[in-house]
């Protein structure tokens, strides 16, 4: 199949745990799902050998040379400055340049967001961007999370912003019919919660979304909701708090089963149950995160990701990409911002 | 058994939504264990006919006539105002006036919190009173989160504080040796988080506590710390959401078990294991919130608290109550304003 503009998907093939293999072996699974074009950004020498000849062949995949790597306990600030053939650097300008459509790393999330937010930009009119998580949703569907940490300390406005670019994405790119907006505060009332949830409270209520007012921590995981807002800060306990309660529970559960002898024989079906629910809970199904509100998408997965989660992450890019996410959150923040003046 | 000075523990008998039954019944389960006599405060008609003859006999029961109840959805505020009749009201004022050493409700805990502080007063030097949980623990022992939610806006100071209070709570109460102090951040570097926790993290360092810096969401439920400080925003809506993933995974091993016709035989077994798994994550085998930082031991558990929940609450407050907690506190902090002077 051909397209006449097939979009293009820069993938940093250097970072994560398991690169380059794990990360190359995804792509190419998402490859051979998606009518998108791959470039492989790192070290040729390091790369070719995972590519196999069906990949190559039919064109979809490209190495693109990058020497340097940025490596997981790099810090942030050493990595923007001068580390410019790193292969995250690369992949990332790749989406400046417009080469390609979106940008997708499993390596240092703190480099690659501070990367992707000075070399891509803001979207005129976004303040803040924010990471956007794909929440655990037991009964299907998607539930979306932000600010997941790009921002431990934010103002109102902040907030009723990532009300808005949230609202976009949960009705573009997944497809959601006007996405119920909520924010995060503790009780249920409009009153209730700390400062910053009060005022946000107002402002959110005031944009035209369908926002329909405070949820607690419990609701994340209900079918009450399909935005949550959040700081940063709350965003990111949020998301670790969840992953350890479950990781705990799963732990628990092992353990009672293995310690009594009434459970043996049952044990083998207990794993399996165990192992289908830890994967609706696993965020690597999920895709990754989006920062979200700045120019151009961009996705960072987890540092551990596996094919499996890098192929979710490749899916979770194309479909953000293909929605023209960036360009109706332009849109939105030129109106907002004609609508204040 | 008769002592010079039994303890006395004042049980709002009308508070939570299966009082009075439930209340009596735990509190009746509790006398026969510990070394306290016990008030039951409300309508002696809606107590007594729930009071056997047994516990009547050997005097470790008494009931104390309130005419008033205040209900589970009234605002924390008509409930302070000219409602001293009420059971809670009632309960604490024996604290207030030296009667009873502790008091436990499973009533209005907006309500509750409100007498509380504004009936017993703080302990001299403590600016915010804290809501103090023991998180669920799954290697056994014991771990502290405060505040759970009293105070949604919090300055470093008052994180300071919430620290040397929980530090002490640990040591008298718990019996922990030298408790591990830490802070709820996002990154475990003494750099990472918001400003609040940045600010807090300095003040805690130089309490002589034992504090081991930041903590993670997920550490809350390993074996890495003693006790977790946090504002009550952050702190409402960690116990919020962990309950949230609890049920949700909960529910979805059930559904899983149910819809597969492999697992058929082994349901029960399912089941008891899950049983025994959310028992150690339930929140009412830890003994409810005590409100650490007023002038006396004083105990809020779940509205839904049956008799083995009311139980677990009521030893909870003798723990609190035999350990002179309220006279500990007091003295560090009269030792830390000289040291402030």
């Amino acid at each position: 199949m051909s397209y006449p503009e097939t979009m293009r998907i820069a993938v940093d093939a250097m970072g994560g745990d398991f690169a380059p293999e794990q990360i190359v072996a995804g792509s190419l699974l998402a490859a051979d799902e998606l009518d998108a074009d791959l470039s492989l950004v790192g070290r040729p020498a390091a790369i070719r050998p995972y590519v196999d000849e069906r990949a190559r062949l039919n064109g979809r995949i490209e190495i693109v040379a990058a020497t340097d790597v940025i490596a997981m306990d790099e810090s942030p600030r050493a990595a923007v400055r001068g580390r410019d053939d790193s292969s995250v650097a690369r992949a990332i300008a790749m989406v400046a340049e417009g080469t390609a459509k979106a940008v997708v790393s499993a390596g240092n999330s703190g480099a690659f967001m501070a990367l992707a937010t000075t070399r891509l930009g803001r979207i005129p009119g976004v303040k803040r961007p924010a990471i956007t998580v794909m929440m655990p949703n037991p009964d299907g569907g998607h539930r979306l999370l932000l600010d997941a940490g790009a921002n431990a300390d934010c103002r109102p406005e902040h907030l009723r912003d990532f009300g808005l670019m949230g609202s976009i994405y949960a009705e573009h790119a997944l497809e959601m019919q006007n996405p119920r907006v909520s924010l995060l505060s503790i009780g249920h009332e409009k009153g209730k919660g700390n400062e910053l949830t009060k005022a946000a409270h107002e402002l959110l209520a005031q944009t035209g979304l369908n926002f329909i007012g405070n949820v607690e921590g419990g609701d994340i995981f209900t079918d009450s909701c399909d935005v949550v807002v959040c700081d940063g800060f709350t965003g990111n306990v949020v998301l670790k708090t969840s992953e350890g309660v479950g990781s705990a529970i799963a732990h628990q559960i092992r353990e009672v089963v293995s310690e009594s002898n009434s459970f043996s024989e049952a044990e083998p079906l207990f794993q399996a149950a165990l192992e289908t629910v830890t994967r609706r809970f696993d965020y690597s199904e999920y895709g990754g995160a989006l920062l979200l509100g700045v120019n151009g998408v961009s996705i960072v997965g987890h540092g551990c990701s596996d094919a499996n989660a890098m192929r979710n992450a490749i899916r979770f890019a194309f479909r953000a990409a293909r929605s023209d996410l960036v360009e109706h959150i332009s849109a939105a923040f030129a109106e907002h911002a004609s609508n204040d003046a």
